[in-house]
């Protein structure tokens, strides 16, 4: 059961037609029908993972960022809980960048990512990330154009420069409609334990969703990379969403191909059963 | 299907003799016959853990601070996998202490865990922590008596600190016996893929195995408090021990009783049907 993740790609300085980009794809399969080898599949990639990820930490030498970028409501918090909470915590960690503090403010743009950016063996994730730097902040001005401008740039370089280290970095937009958005916040609305997750201001943002769009695109043009590409993955069926990430972890790592470190010792020197 | 935990639980003061503590009691449960109930109930416990934690996110008022401390190959890595592998990612996070770099020998030893202290809402684990500070330094005589001595202070105003801003401290003592810790070292050896978890200098800490056992039994008489206490968990049937410890999480995150936050906003202004 392979998904075809090239067509969720983002070609370099292509700007990409969310508009026109299926935010409810499932290639044909069928949630109800193929449910059976769904669960089989993603069993499959939790045992690969497993053994890639013990590599990755064994190995110590090569680290994966996995940026999580998406509108309001499109189920960042669910992915985090249902792809990369199937993984082992010992070498992962999760990031969710909210509003910055006065002290990050105090900074460039790229300095509280950086601190948290994965070390060598560790997977990181950022839930949000630099990108709300041309994202939000566009939309709504708090920078002026020439520095945006200049930030796709500064964010290219501070990416290659990860990957320079043995960063692989990899970029997510769960794609979502306008639409699936209204039903996600009515959801909330209705059930009182998912008030918290509800702010008035989601809906000021949500009236400014075409120039959100305009800003994605933008961005994902500019900084689509070979060495940091940016998938827009369909991400209304939720369950297809978790299949298709799957697959693009395990493939990533298993391009990556960490490998068990060579002992730092003779295991002739060391029997089994001489030790004591 | 409850554990007796007070059993494991060192009491302020009283020095614990842990050759006497059994490190393989499992209550009379059987690992294949009850296997299904078993199951069932880590099930549950992983249900109970995912609302509780989401509560205690959602709140951002309390912290929950697991230690994890062994003798090598006693299972803390396995159980960072399996007990808190199961839990949501998006406010666990697992901190692993080794050897200090030489920017942390330049500070006071809580300098380096105080930077990993959970913010509110977030689960943290330690494996292994300040404690080696009291085990393995004081095994090698690293630092003066008096030094040592003065750190059991240290560490018991340290975590009356953070229990004063919400962060419950559960501090677990994976107990194994001797023969078990052979055992593992052979399997490791053993497995090719399992070499990289084995260093020749475990055989030469594993012969101050008494040493090690009386500098744990100082410690947990000296740091075990009502407000942070130790818990000594028989850890040789690791699904006992993950049983034992997903119950103590479950129990001690509903003492915390985490509560959804009132909504900042009128829900009577928002009709779910009625934004858009």
């Amino acid at each position: 059961m392979k998904i075809n993740l090239d067509r969720y790609r983002i070609r370099p300085g292509k700007r990409p037609d969310l508009k026109r980009r299926a935010s409810a794809d499932t290639q044909g399969l069928d949630e109800k029908g193929d449910a059976d080898s769904v669960e089989e599949q993603l069993a499959e990639y939790r045992d690969r993972l497993a053994d890639l990820q013990e590599r990755l930490y064994a190995e110590r030498k090569q680290s994966l960022l996995v940026v999580l970028q998406a509108m309001d409501a499109a189920g960042k918090d669910s992915t985090v809980e249902h792809v990369f909470g199937s993984m082992n915590p010992v070498n992962v960690r999760v990031w969710s960048f909210k509003k910055p503090t006065q002290k990050e403010l105090d900074h460039d743009f790229l300095w509280r990512v950086h601190k948290q950016a994965p070390g060598a063996g560790y997977v990181g994730v950022f839930n949000r990330s630099h990108y709300e730097d041309v994202l939000i902040v566009k939309v709504h001005g708090w920078a002026d154009k020439d520095a945006i401008e200049r930030r796709y740039e500064h964010i290219n370089h501070f990416e290659a420069l990860l990957a320079d280290r043995g960063t692989r970095v990899l970029k997510i937009m769960l794609h979502v409609s306008k639409d699936y958005q209204l039903e996600r916040f009515r959801r909330r609305l209705r059930k009182p334990n998912k008030h918290w997750k509800f702010n008035p201001a989601d809906l000021t943002e949500r009236a400014l969703w075409e120039q959100y769009q305009d800003a994605f695109e933008i961005a994902l043009e500019r900084t689509s990379t070979k060495a940091a590409p940016w998938y827009v993955v369909p991400s209304e069926e939720r369950w297809f969403r978790n299949l298709a990430i799957s697959q693009l972890l395990v493939s990533t790592l298993e391009e990556m191909n960490p490998r068990f470190p060579p002992p730092d010792f003779d295991p002739a020197d060391y029997p089994p059963e001489a030790i004591e």
